[in-house]
């Protein structure tokens, strides 16, 4: 039994409020149990350098938590004048598997920016970041397409992520930031809505793993996200119907 | 008629919702019409060295936007590797105009951040950080009062703010984002629950002002500062009965 | 009786050298009591991107200090890699105020570059900034209109500055260092010649301050501004006769 | 048949040189294929601050490339003044990898840089650099146990790595540069003597990959690094005959 | 002929005015033709922890120039977040060159700031920082053996610099900035006043030299610092009769 | 007799490998004694913009050190996010005395990057690295010949360097770092084949020196530079024969 009372193979409550912030041209925000990430996507002309001339586009993940959304206070990474080294990895891990399911031709030259703000957190914020910042490119791209400025989503597949591990010998689904703290493994999943992986992180904290366990993380973790990926498709399905994914 | 339909002297709708973020010792969301800033206070032992061994505690603001509270995505200033001028302006009147209503010899060698996060910005944000930030910090201390690490409430008075500008040659309360950018006027007031200025900064953009120009938009900031006033107030009575200001 | 033998409502003596910098377009030395500022005024062709193509100018300003221009030695912000939030909020309030007096579209494609640097500090750096700023700015555009770059000085207005302050209950004008620092309210004021503000900040430091105690404030800097541009429509005249303001 | 004539399982020559900055405590060249890595160990007493007086010892990792170890020839990160995102991401991964075969308890409170500078880049350079550490670690462990300032070995298991990936839909052993440029995924593991895992990273740079396509990875993966193992070994048992591991 | 009428062996006039920032323990502007640079000499209790216990103290050199003081203005370092190459190679000749002349066991653990910043530049303003700053040095150091803070004068001998050059073929003294732009060979000569060198840096700029021309230079820059030395000791004498050197 | 058995006059053994690193265009691995640089030569189109549209060509050099290339770990300077002013130092006089053998209108518009990275340091690893930058360079344009992209070498002459000093009173060649840290005079001294200086830097460490010492030591390290130029020159006539210089 957990801390929460969840089973080993529970999710915690997955809630997502489409159009949180009503400047961005899409926005959520993503609440998994205590950890809540705000994320809004900004679709700019253009595209970075090593792009231009080619007709591609490009995704690029932002990330940052607010100081106090930590149990203590973490000092502003703006003040201090550098993002971290955990900062910096979340952020490439966010930008590559959204492009992983984007069809970078059809979006043109264009730039999507995700950015994914932690205002708590509690464990699992760069799944939920991820989880999000899906809805937030589907809500700015179906928006786009609504417009006329795309003739149909560039989208390949939907994407959602979540974290297993291993603590106390016991593989658990979802991590809180209570269990994840004293975790022997780590491991975060990002999958598709067809059920293929464009991101599996296993990390020994504790102790290594064997490969049975490996699989059986995965096994876990797929669950999980096929839960989160029902939660997206309502919410989308809401707001955009008729759309063929 | 202003563009939202409000008259010169009418403020946008104040909603300020306590504890936003649990995490905090307090917090607020404070929403003023659609400028939304999230304000946490924390409370820990210490103090900067320059206050070592006196005895006395600090109050010092943090100030930072969401890249895409604004209309256009406002690049990260954590990437960027460096707080523009304007924020460094801003948070040190923060620190400021709370340090004026605290008693800081009561609070003792401790050290209160109050960290505003501005999650959609639509004129307007300093004023509401500063507003917000009192409730915050008022948050934080009575939970210190109740835990009995304090005796009595380190506050001398309430503290609230409010923008106005001259407009097309008018005199305007509360300017949004629209009107503030072609302000020929642009003015901060920072009041206190006795009615005595914190600080005044009155700033010509597109041509000077008068004496008498000056006097009337103060009289102005005044009766709004009174109404946002009148908000914290009902707030902490709900929250805090029986303490004395 | 001020530390220096000044009535509440006494000027420091101020002096003005104009041309200190021979390789500057504009120059002075700025001595108001022990404070002394180098202000040189750079004139460049091209503006910054957000006004290319607009036909207008652009005015700045920069500032620092050298190191043992205060009483203990200041380290210097250049070895330090940053600015501090105080610097950046002077030079904001330069390069604002001088625009405020200044045409910009006669003025062309072209920015002024306002560099104040203080050599001595004794209180008073940044009003003492904006006053010589004025006459550098003044004399390199006044150079322009001599060598037929510009047909008419692209000048509104002239602009002096000067603080005030309440010591022990009693209101100052033109605090000294020892003054400024144990101020219960802090203010500075920006004025035109015609008798208009530009700027008014008013800071309370120790104790909140009334509406009348900020009237008194305004019209006892009001009375040290109007001497102070005195002293400098003199120092013009003398080297700029006929030019009508 | 691959571009250097390997099949799809086969490594790239490894080969070890010890000792080759005699300088460090422990160090080597490592090189696998035309990839050359430069790692020395560093022994300082100390521990980071989180860790004084628990007695632990702590391990870390830094990564660097010479410019022009890469084809085109990379800007040095100390003359932009920052680490890339790249960077840190693999210098966390060397230190948490390396640390999971320590015993940082044995290891007292004292803390060792491992330095893993690449000379020649042509794929795999962050395998190769965790291979090369876990060499330069035992020998400098191994030299303060022959010094007598350790007991016994404070090293739990051997360590290797090696990268494996998805190209042309084929499953490959180890990448070189022109390999993995193109490939459609892209996967590093870390395995211990004993055979289980410390790190695995498997990243979808083209298309996502299949659950079974995870399986085949980690096996091709494994069988490397059993091969890795064996160099290692075999040079260690050069240096220190007798050690149980 | 020199475009400023000197022969091929003529110092550019000195000037030294001491006490020019009266806020330090020690200071000059010193003028050499047009080149100014104020220099001040600031005393603090301790030293840089590779010192602490030694009884040992530090003279250190800071190097500066205001924007304007180069013909075409040049970027605030502050502002740009770095101090140039040429910067931190200035500021630390004047330390070692002036550390050479100290005797830092006699001044015991106390640091000495030596801040040299150019406010008009025309070539060499590094070798007037140098000759400046002994003067600011000595300043400090006599006030401090005044106060009784030291016994004697800590210092071994006096020290002056000049530059020289090869332009044109001819070898000449004491560059102005026009000659410096356009040297063959660029040298700094620091001696004492014993005539012994205590820095030569000799540049080939556009073609190198003979050992010869070496000598010969040498022999001009020591005329020209001899001069300088007479220069400085009037001042000293002035006001410190009496002591010996 | 030296530590290391040398007569005062004796070089420590000099080895240059050539094309050390495959990816560049040029490159050495040079050993002098202990110290050991790998010099890479890079040759890109395009200059700085200052030398835009000039027809001339730039040479540049930048220098580093791996952290355990010294006796105690120094901090990486990418981590700690700025270059030393040593590094600096040296980086401009790597670039400066390549330049000046260098016919920068024969080589077009082209930069040549030299990187000199020393991996052990045991003195001497600046003079070390423009004996090993001319090397390299060298070997880059003779490619560039070979390949018709040049006439012929715009090299004017070759060029090679080490140090001298005092130590003990006694003139020493070559110093190793174990001397290098006791020297009372130190000095650097670049020569070409041709027998003529290009730079020359000779700093009292410990005492001031003479007109006579300074002699001495030029005498000194001009021999030791000849027997380098005979190394790199059998190196380069093997390579490149028929190259008249």
């Amino acid at each position: 039994m957990r801390a929460d009372g969840r089973a080993h193979d529970d999710l915690r409550p997955v809630k997502i409020t489409p159009d949180f912030i009503t400047n961005a041209e899409g926005s959520v925000l993503i609440e998994t149990g205590h950890t809540r990430v705000i994320v809004t996507a900004t679709v700019e002309d253009g595209v970075p350098s090593f792009l231009k001339g080619t007709g591609k586009g490009w995704v690029t993940g932002e990330y940052g938590m607010l100081p106090r959304s930590t149990e203590e206070r973490t000092s502003r990474e703006a003040a201090r004048g550098k993002q971290s080294g955990r900062t910096l990895e979340i952020q490439r891990m966010i930008g590559r598997t959204l492009r992983a399911v984007t069809d970078l031709k059809s979006l043109g030259e264009r730039t999507v920016w995700l950015d994914c703000d932690v205002i708590q957190a509690d464990g699992g914020t760069r799944t939920a970041s991820v989880t999000g910042a899906f809805v937030a490119l589907a809500l700015s791209l179906e928006r786009m397409v609504a417009a006329g400025m795309l003739r149909s989503l560039p989208l390949i597949d939907s994407l959602a992520a979540t974290s297993v591990g291993i603590v106390n010998d016991q593989l658990l689904l979802d991590l809180a930031y209570e269990e994840d703290s004293r975790a022997q493994v780590d491991m975060n999943v990002v999958m598709t809505g067809s059920g293929r992986f464009v991101e599996v992180q296993a990390t020994a904290e504790g102790r290594p793993y064997t490969e049975l366990e490996l699989s059986q993380l995965i096994e876990l973790a797929s669950g999980g996200i096929r839960e989160i990926l029902k939660v997206q498709q309502s919410l989308l399905q809401m707001n955009f119907s008729g759309r063929a994914r």
